[in-house]
């Protein structure tokens, strides 16, 4: 078995408003950071798994990522994977 | 002036436990993901941002991040910048 790290990102999708990007758009603005612009927030998230290879340990995260990381209505999800 | 995007992770320092991500790494043993170990999650956060050039936005990004983005008594910030 090798081992992987997989890095992974959980946004909202692009259709919806993310409230949580927004007040922080205004916040930052607020503080001086004039020239920032359509900040959006989501989850990042590192798991290492262990697989006999590289495409195995993609689809386990690929399935993971489905089944209980991302909310599909609400979120996509987008992931690396190396070896350790 | 140039327009750039930044793709930040903020993470929870890796001395600090992480009530979330052990939970996620407990659940996902729970559905059959027996092989995952040691799941991290922070935020990952990005941003539009309007500069003169490439340095001046990551400078502009890196001060963000420490006054407003994240907490660093409890996470640690990286992220890259590329133009649009």
């Amino acid at each position: 078995m090798k081992k992987f790290i997989a890095e992974i990102n959980v946004m909202p999708l692009k259709a919806l408003l993310d409230p949580q990007g927004k007040a922080v758009n205004l916040s930052m603005h607020n503080i001086g950071f004039k020239t920032v612009d359509n900040v959006r927030i989501g989850k990042h998230i590192t798991i290492e798994i262990e697989a006999l290879n590289e495409n195995i340990a993609k689809e386990k995260v690929d399935e993971a990522c489905k089944k209980i990381l991302s909310n599909p209505i609400m979120e996509y999800f987008e992931f690396s994977i190396k070896e350790v």
